[in-house]
């Protein structure tokens, strides 16, 4: 499948690498073409590579991930701009850390809103899907890393949209419990989980971990 | 031990039981003395169970619980009174759901503050300790009713306050994995995951599941 990647930064580099080996052609998108980043990483991951604007980078593609800071998120994806995203999936990775009053960071939107429901309402008919941002990078692409099976989410309004990241999880990175939460407004409870995250990897020492859900 | 379980709700009702079976004395406090449902409770509960007001309660106790309504919880420890409270563990099990606008409830306090440390603030001579609070009643005190052990959390600024509180669940609870996140704005997280804990008790059909933490 043809893929876009936004942003340049570790997600979107893990991701890209990950759909790369997994045989998809790949283009990473940012604000400006031939960005350092961007060259660097289509240099690593290889022929299946590429690079652009967010532009080139959705127009390019079937399906697009949004790996941006996720308080910038709303900026990128309006260059990227609605025809090149209209009647597609975008899966939303991203989480709206706000670090301008230091670490740990708050959340830009939260509690009646979400980052998720806000890129939806911006982008009508693009087929939102949160997925994924409850786990570092590299406890996305390989969930089998952790010692026992964890758990992750999908939240959006389209249910085909849905079904396509749950199978690129499961088949592709190797999820065994995907769980839908329903409707965009999910994403506030994916996104709200990050501030006991980040005082969970302060305690842990390390990002590589994540929850099983447990039942009697 | 003495302890003060404040509010007649599930919560205070489940926590009070099986504390009475530890062999614990328990007062259940009420906005008013002989609340139908905590008089209940002691003839339920058995010999070492009593009831009476807010104030009565935590004058009694050595421990106090917050099992009132999170909403309602700053005015009901002002009932209660700081002299019955002051130098005291209170056991933060609330979470401040707004059922105003139906469900699912939003959060009254969120992102840049937190319950535990708003009863932190209005009581600053007070040990308060979050904790509980992720799961439903059942599983908080009886954690081995899930199918396999999971994850819960102390968050306080109190380290002596956050080790008896510790033992307690651990000894007389059962839990196993009890983590401290750090200072009471850890709160914040601990109440935050309450929006993805809805949607997943709309997803199982139950209330009766729970986290465990898994790493590399």
């Amino acid at each position: 499948m043809k893929i876009a990647i936004l942003g340049t930064g570790m997600v979107g580099e893990t991701l890209g690498g990950k759909l790369v080996a997994l045989g998809h052609e790949v283009r990473m998108g940012s604000r400006t073409a031939n960005n350092e980043k961007a060259v660097a990483w289509t240099q690593k991951a290889g022929a299946r590579a590429s690079q652009g604007t967010f532009a080139d980078a959705a127009a390019f593609a079937e399906l697009v991930f949004n790996c941006t800071a996720g308080t910038a998120s709303l900026e990128a994806l309006k260059l990227t701009g609605a025809r090149n995203l209209n009647g597609k999936v975008l899966v939303d990775v991203a989480n709206p850390l706000d670090f301008s009053k230091g670490f740990p960071p708050t959340l830009s939107v939260s509690n009646t809103d979400s980052l998720g429901e806000q890129l939806q309402r911006a982008f009508p008919e693009v087929k939102v899907v949160k997925a994924l941002n409850t786990v570092t990078c590299t406890v996305m692409v390989n969930p089998g890393m952790l010692s026992a099976p964890t758990d992750t989410f999908v939240a959006g309004n389209d249910a085909g949209a849905k079904k396509q990241v749950t199978q690129l999880l499961t088949e592709g990175f190797g999820w065994k419990r995907v769980t839908d939460l329903g409707d965009i407004a999910a994403s506030r409870g994916l996104e709200m989980l990050l501030p006991l995250w980040l005082r969970l990897y302060q305690s842990q020492g390390t990002a590589e971990f994540n929850f099983q859900l447990v039942r009697a």
